[in-house]
């Protein structure tokens, strides 16, 4: 097995399809993270060598797929699913089946192999779930055993596409929201690179570029693991939008200046009463939102609005390695043995949401009746 | 001139009186920036090497002293003063002088050198201005010759103490504030380091330490330079205080887990009208402590409050270079080209200071009043 692992350029490794310094110009085109190229293979946007370099892995092996996911050369539950998705069909493409039932079980084992690379994501069930089942429909057709391979990858494209048309939808809702000139902020990255295309938060933002409608982002780098500063600010500054990076700690003067008329961010989940679970420092920003009178918006699928979980103080709260802290960019910044708080996530109440942007539309307070009808 | 800028150890350069590499346990003792030894040398803590390492410069000359304040081995405008006056002292003493007035001419001479160090202090300006006054004082008296150098340093002596005892006293009253268990967040580094003992903001938190009052105190890291993380932590943890580091951006759910009873940080410059002007990410905390009901204290001594300023619209806000995000930690984390918004500081409203506290005592609003009144 390959390991994709190394940044190396094309010519040095067959993997790399493409390689190249980020020179920081804008493309005016939105990166996106997975592709199924017109050649029938896997490309990914290696987002571990970001901002720094764009590399894109050509993948035609599971195995490699498997160590793209696990390594983090992908990120986002969306884009996982539809790389895991797609990774089915590398695998059984390489298989010699002589009969239908063969077939079956070879799909069913690469899923269950790439279901290993990343136990906590949720999406990636989902999406290999998604392929076994079109499988066992297939196998129960007329489809020749020639054709089951293309039918097959029919639905990994669908899962791609559904998921880029969820983002556009959101992206719509919210712009109605938005108007020409305003000052938006944002924080962590919920953009395209997490998704097929679009993203959630950042949605509206494309949208507002492909349609002319100017648009100031100010992107907050995000603390400890800088997902602003490399993800967010890059993705917007290859898509040609007006962005600018900031440290965590200036929202609060970017905002006292007059210069954001909204903040909007993503989300890991809903409580059903309308509380938010996201990056650590979403809450902070809610909180100054509200003091400065600008409108905080939370962009998501339905699919992340949890409505089992009654309130946000129900979401367990990861804390991860204080070395995210002291030493995150290979420099140790802080003493040896200093205690550390560093939790991933934080939880805004619902009294501080404006309003939580679907693809089925925008909901508002109050969130424990309207996000139920949302699903009706 | 010996250039004291590698951080070799005391037996490959005689300038290193002490050094070892910072093992993270507490001495139970505050460090002190500035030192003037039994045996009369100046003793400098080189701040740049913190927090990994703990190395005292031992300077016996004054280009010595010049490159030390130039290369920010000593940094905080009081701390800077101190070594300044005291270099005065290592510069005349070795001179051979054969009459009083070449004495004066040579001490002015050392001072206006000393002066270039750091051109935008003024706290190097005024210590230095309070030497040279001193010697045309004593070189107006019958004090011989040979003990002119002695005198003199019983100014520098003088100086440094001064401080000590401001702080102190600003400490003293700030300590009325807070009592045994209460939760303590500070911002930035306004602590022993940069003055001759105590500091400002935390001056109250080593009396406690002192007087066995237990305070958990949580340091913000203080991007983009972390004076939070490599300075208040390492000094606060030096000296046994409980003390947890966390991300500017989890200061809003450490106050939302009840865990903060009172913000206190230090200051640049206080407005006529209470108006604070601090480091970068003040503002965003004195705003978070509002709206959680927590006092958000300002410790500073009067030489901080500018009468001349009206408000704090009026107090300019260096901007500083974008590398200090982009590449903060000695690898690019930013996109090339990258549009940043760098300020170095923010300005805090008077209507969210909950009280001042300088050496004279605790001052709140009306601060168009009260601090008129404090220099009464």
């Amino acid at each position: 097995m390959t390991n994709p692992t190394s940044t190396t350029t094309s010519q040095e490794h067959p993997l790399y399809v493409e390689s190249s310094e980020n020179s920081g110009h804008t493309t005016g085109e939105q990166l996106q993270s997975v592709r199924w190229s017109e050649d029938d293979v896997l490309e990914l946007l290696d987002q571990r060598a970001l901002p720094n370099e764009i590399n894109f892995l050509r993948l035609t092996d599971v195995q490699d797929v498997w160590q793209a996911i696990y390594d983090m050369v992908v990120r986002g539950a969306p884009a996982i699913g539809i790389t895991a998705a797609y990774g089915v069909i590398i695998g059984i493409r390489n298989d010699q089946v002589v009969q239908v039932e063969e077939w079956l079980r070879q799909v069913e084992q690469h899923a269950a192999y790439l279901a290993t690379s990343r136990p906590t994501a949720v999406n990636l069930f989902w999406a290999l779930d998604r392929m076994t089942a079109r499988a066992h429909e297939l196998a129960n057709t007329e489809v020749p055993l020639e054709q089951l391979n293309e039918q097959l990858l029919q639905e990994a494209i669908a899962i791609h596409r559904e998921d880029e048309e969820i983002c556009r939808q959101i992206g719509e809702h919210a712009l109605t929201l938005f108007s020409d000139g305003m000052g938006i902020l944002t924080h962590c990255n919920a953009g395209g690179l997490a998704t097929a295309k679009y993203g959630t938060a950042l949605a509206p933002i494309y949208l507002a570029k492909e349609r002319g409608i100017s648009l100031k982002v100010f992107a907050d780098e995000t603390r400890p693991v800088l997902q602003g500063a490399r993800l967010t600010a890059f993705e917007l500054q290859q898509a040609g939008v007006d962005v600018t990076l900031i440290c965590d700690n200036m929202a609060a003067m970017v905002m006292q200046k007059g210069w954001v008329q909204a903040v909007i961010v993503g989300t890991d989940r809903v409580a059903a009463n309308g509380d938010v679970a996201n990056k650590i420092g979403t809450y902070g920003l809610a909180v100054l939102a509200k003091a400065h009178n600008i409108p905080f918006y939370v962009a998501c699928p339905i699919s992340t609005i949890d409505l089992n979980t009654p309130s946000g103080d129900l979401i367990p709260i990861e804390e991860r390695h204080e070395k995210e802290i002291t030493e995150a960019f290979g420099k140790r910044t802080a003493p040896e043995h200093i205690q550390v708080f560093n939790p991933a996530f934080d939880v805004t109440p619902n009294e501080l949401v404006t309003a939580i942007i679907t693809e089925r539309g925008i909901v508002k307070s109050p969130y424990h009746i309207s996000l139920k009808e949302i699903f009706e």
